[in-house]
């Protein structure tokens, strides 16, 4: 099913992902129409219409179904269970099965490792008994997540030298978990991509991430590697677009490290089956942004160019930082983007700013 | 007042000016609420709320007035009593006073002549007979034209050698009229610049228009003229900009003519006093869209840069010319923006299309 302009986007989730897809659609005339259960969310304030429902309400979904002329989704712990009643309805772009692998990150990490793809060591953890064994098998430090549900860090928790295995186990809960051998890393980076109905495939550039309380804090495009680790990270993009036979923008978040002979090398860290934090320099930074581009390959259309423009650094703006907005509307290298959420809480992703040096300014 | 994230900007008007600035508020979390009497419209798809009501409701005005923190207004035939009634109840910028010049064509050449700018020679004519001597003062060609809602080429008429003043005349109806001398140009052009609630003034580069039947086909920007020509051009829009105590964009449409020492030379035309369809290579070529631009002016805060990126075309999509949305989406250097207007109807602007080249490309 190829889009017309004045065809409707079904969008799962209400947050600033769901905000910016809902632009990008208006920007090539096509409406959006968002379902989430929140009574007020930063997406709403974009869409054409909006379902308040919970993900399980059956009559809701089938309404929102005949509404839409593609579904897609902005965050991936929408139950895998509503992704599937829609998909027998409407198009799903991407698909139930791109959502069901990185719901859980004992089958991602397979999936990947059966790609060829280099990732952290790990294995699967059923119980407390099953743990003792792992971090034998793995060594410490390791780390320890539930496979399920976890992001921005929640959900996981470090076995340092000493740590009280079962301790740590009990602070996580009975879940099924996953133990994965701590990666010395030199930088986190990723690479967001698309694929289109019709196959073809368009990364951006590879860039490097820093976190802050395992919250995404700083971006630069382009990564501070060499041309060949840079190209190799395009590379894993597109042979895992490749093999979920994808159709949308998805994030592969990697691990730059050292070989023991000092050469640089990746380690696959995960996947996220949407639109990504770390591909938000693409508003300005890039010449189709990654909403448009998603919006594309959804809607049938071809891709756009991922061009540069010049060397881009995206910040975000977290909790209290939010309350810079005047700082940051004076300066006039900074672009700024903010979310509509109008309370501030801790943690909580309030907007975004971005700023483009010439390509050939030094790195700070 | 200087509005908060979260604020709402209520915009009089439903067109794709009201679209596309209500896309640059949701970037920086501002709300809008859109007022028009259409039931369906390009800009209510990317607006928080609408009021569907005529421009003479005050119920209606009254409770937008109430739900909004500054109003502004996407085209320039709004009653002006509309936005005097509104402005007694909450901030609307631009205000009144640029509202009413520019709806009378008499008064702004008066205006723009008073300023001390150059103009073409007009006259006001009030009846047949007035306008056989204003002929006679003018000579012919000239163009005779309603003082009042006239756009994009309704309401003006040609009289040339040998028309019939009269039978002219009644095509035009009995509404007060001007006529104008007729300028041979060499160029149409405009400068698209705004002002601040400080009185920080920032204008786009002087760019270059082609009408078709009257109606925007391409812009260009820069102009091909003189880089003394191009400063001429901006401080003209500056002195409007002040002369008004103006805040927001405004667009000041231009021609270039050459003098009679085969100088080129300015003449004023006509003010529009909002976002102008010759911006809109701004949104991707520029570091600031209009838009923004505009957002930023009424919401008291500052200007940002307006920095041109590279050699940039406009080609609007009239008509017609929407059809062809597949070919131009698989273009790599065509951006595509569409109105969201389902029914394509013939001199309807239905979307527009931008290409950026280096600025070294030699024009064609």
């Amino acid at each position: 099913m190829i889009l017309s302009p004045g065809a409707t986007i079904g969008i799962l989730g209400s947050g600033q992902l769901g905000r910016m897809l809902a632009m990008a659609a208006l920007k090539v005339g096509l409406r959006t129409h968002i379902f989430a259960p929140e009574e007020a969310a930063p997406a709403y304030d974009a869409a054409a219409a909006r379902t308040v429902a919970a993900f399980d309400d059956e009559e809701a979904l089938a309404s929102f179904a005949k509404s839409a002329d593609v579904v897609t989704y902005e965050f991936e712990n929408v139950p895998t269970s509503t992704v599937e009643f829609l998909a027998e309805r409407v198009a799903v772009r991407p698909g139930a099965r791109a959502l069901a692998l990185t719901q859980d990150r004992l089958t991602e990490k397979t999936f990947l490792r059966d790609l060829g793809l280099k990732v952290a060591p790990f294995v699967g953890v059923e119980d407390a008994g099953a743990l003792v064994r792992a971090v034998a098998e793995l060594g410490r430090p390791a780390i320890l997540k539930t496979r399920r549900f976890g992001y921005d860090g929640k959900g996981q928790s470090l076995i340092r030298e000493g740590s009280n295995v079962a301790a740590v186990h009990r602070t996580l809960g009975s879940a099924p978990m996953i133990l994965e051998g701590f990666v010395a890393f030199e930088r986190e980076a990723s690479v967001v991509a698309a694929r289109s109905l019709e196959g073809e495939i368009a990364a951006y550039d590879f860039c490097e991430n820093e976190h802050e309380r395992h919250i995404l804090a700083r971006t630069r495009a382009p990564a501070r590697v060499s041309a060949e680790t840079a190209a190799e990270a395009k590379r894993i993009a597109a042979s895992v677009l490749e093999a979920l036979d994808y159709v949308g923008v998805l994030a592969v978040e990697m691990f730059v490290t050292r070989d023991r002979h000092g050469r640089e090398a990746l380690i696959v860290n995960e996947i996220a089956p949407r639109v990504h934090n770390s591909g938000h320099w693409t508003l300005e930074g890039a010449q189709t942004s990654q909403f448009e581009q998603h919006i594309r390959a959804i809607a049938g259309w071809p891709l756009w160019a991922t061009t540069r423009r010049g060397r881009v650094e995206m910040h975000n703006l977290i909790g209290e930082d939010a309350e810079d907005w005047r700082d940051i509307l004076a300066q006039p290298d900074l672009g700024l983007h903010l979310y509509g959420k109008l309370e501030i809480r801790p943690d909580r992703k309030m907007g975004h700013v971005t700023r483009i040096f010439p390509e050939s300014a030094a790195p700070e």
